[in-house]
């Protein structure tokens, strides 16, 4: 199975992305994770780790996909 | 049937975004439209009037998500 994780901070731009991009991705193809890194800020050094450099932020498989703004990672420690 | 379009101009960038997130659709929701704006430069005033400001871009039925970062859609004209 492929991994989808979404990385958000509740803003706004990270729900509104949420919606729109996490109901679109294929489920019979990915197990998909919400993240919101602003409750678990356990998980912001792994989001760093795979490259995420603002939310909201999808990874699919390691791989980083930034979309539209919310805020940066670096905000959220 | 939900639409998705991915307007992109065949930057490096875009192709990578291209493989991730539409191979990530679940085209049983969404009819999957790829445009080259490079190659169709009469869709960017279309692509404009969703809101794209840059490339690559995911329109998920009118609403806009901006994929990293590959080019200004001005700068594609």
């Amino acid at each position: 199975m492929n991994t989808a994780i979404f990385y958000h901070a509740g803003c706004p731009v990270c729900l509104n992305a949420e919606q729109g991009i996490i109901n679109a991705i294929d489920t019979t193809q990915f197990t998909v994770e919400t993240v919101h890194l602003g409750e678990q800020a356990n998980r912001i050094a792994e989001a760093k780790a795979f490259g995420v450099q603002s939310v909201p932020a999808l990874v699919l498989n390691h791989q980083v996909f930034h979309i539209n703004f919310g805020a940066s990672i670096n905000d959220l420690a």
